[in-house]
């Protein structure tokens, strides 16, 4: 049963705003089965479906608006978006949290649901996030990683990651470690170099025996940045290039771009940090 | 190309022996997609996989005989099974799990081969079973947990479960922890106690924060017998049943079975024992 229509149309846009309430959803997900986050014709992507889940809840089209895209198979721990959901609606935040978990798959799960100012969002209020790549480490891969690691068996020289990682700290023209998303030319991305200038706050090369992680939190990231980062280390790690490979990347603008691009797979999206805790 | 046809069937036994080497196999595999262990017509079983990839390996129609079966949806870390190989198929053991793990899908795995004596049988030698049950305790169930956990929200009494695995532990009738598999009639399976006794060596509770592991150990195990066991501990820590009903279960064989069994999917297969290191 839908709510009573919202005659908003010719009412002041004060009031409108007043009929709804702004969600913040910090979401789990399982990327193996999606076509990423982005929304797409023919949908079968996370962003698809928590629009229908809301859909189902609320009784009307909603649209999530996330921090921002992930690429098909890969997962997150802790993906932050939000949504306006009609006032009318008289579900307490930990109950949209239970009634959208009922309506969705269970490869995305909605970990929380916070009731957050108007003003808030979740793309553009983002001051940070946090990524973790997994690699699979034994000669033969598991079958509870497939899909979920990459798997990469043979010597890595964990001094050479140790010297990219702390390379690759502080800001750099990242352009050369990050892909077009196709929706410019290449020279136009590369007229604006502030436009690929990033800050990474930190890399850490984790050793937890079977499984290598690699973790980086900065600012705000590249298109394919961080796949494009991890494939690039560890293409130095098995001694296929040297550190002065990276070095050149981060320093010369002018360069080919890297083109070691580590699966999608082993990359989490782990967190998005935000200036200060978003509460009503 | 299929290796020349050996004209076995007038030869002596002895002869036709020496021409296979037995091979002992340790398999770990992801249940969710498939229907069991066990070969079933229309297949889709991890057996038939194996022996579907022993008959591309060696070129001839080969018949892995496992442990022991496990159901649809459970797991293994450490199954074990043997084949015979044709002695012209000239492979290192290794070779060996190699070829079949590129002849495998992903969720199903050779972790290692090894040759045996002819005399070694994967399932009549078995001395012993690790299985773990694993349950995820958080109200909310990670998507990196689906089908590989027990879901299970809300209070549990740890003291009982402790109280239950001291009950377990040793020598009991299981015949009410366990089910028919529906090839001899349930009077006929009470006929002979003996048929029903088992041993086991160890109950483990393991508080892991979000996941809560129950390892059992023991000489082997009846049909859904772990299943049963960990669904009526958890009947009895969510206090819907006092640790009475555990200790009846055990030493009165006349009553009912116990009706809680949990669910394959948070069920693992750990390892299995044999007397003494086989290796040829």
């Amino acid at each position: 049963m839908k709510p009573p229509v919202n005659a908003a149309a010719d009412v002041d846009p004060e009031l409108i705003a007043s009929t709804t309430r702004r969600l913040k959803l910090t979401i789990a997900y399982d990327g193996t089965p999606w076509r990423g986050w982005q929304s797409l014709p023919g949908g079968r992507t996370v962003q698809d479906e928590l629009n229908a889940a809301f859909e189902k809840v609320s009784g009307r089209a909603l649209r999530v608006q996330g921090s921002g895209r992930t690429d098909a198979g890969v997962h997150a721990f802790g993906q932050v978006a939000h949504a306006d959901i009609p006032s009318s609606a008289r579900l307490t935040d930990e109950a949209w949290s239970i009634a959208l978990n009922a309506c969705l798959p269970p490869s995305i799960r909605v970990l929380q649901a916070e009731s957050v100012p108007d003003t808030f969002h979740a793309r553009f209020d983002a001051i940070g996030k946090t990524y973790r790549y997994r690699i699979w480490r034994p000669r033969i891969f598991t079958p509870f990683e497939n899909h979920r690691a990459w798997h990469l068996y043979g010597p890595l020289d964990e001094a050479a990651l140790a010297r990219c990682a702390e390379l690759l700290i502080g800001t750099h023209n990242f352009g050369r470690l990050s892909a077009n998303r196709g929706d410019q030319s290449e020279v136009q991305r590369r007229l604006d170099p502030a436009s690929t200038t990033r800050t990474l706050r930190s890399v850490e090369i984790r050793d937890l025996g079977d499984v290598l992680e690699i973790e980086v939190e900065g600012e705000g990231f590249l298109y394919k940045m961080v796949r494009l980062i991890v494939g690039t280390l560890i293409h130095i790690a098995r001694g296929r290039e040297t550190t002065d490979w990276l070095r050149d990347l981060l320093t010369n603008p002018e360069g080919l771009q890297s083109n070691q691009a580590a699966p999608a797979e082993g990359l989490y999206l782990v967190a998005v940090q935000y200036p200060e805790p978003v509460v009503k």
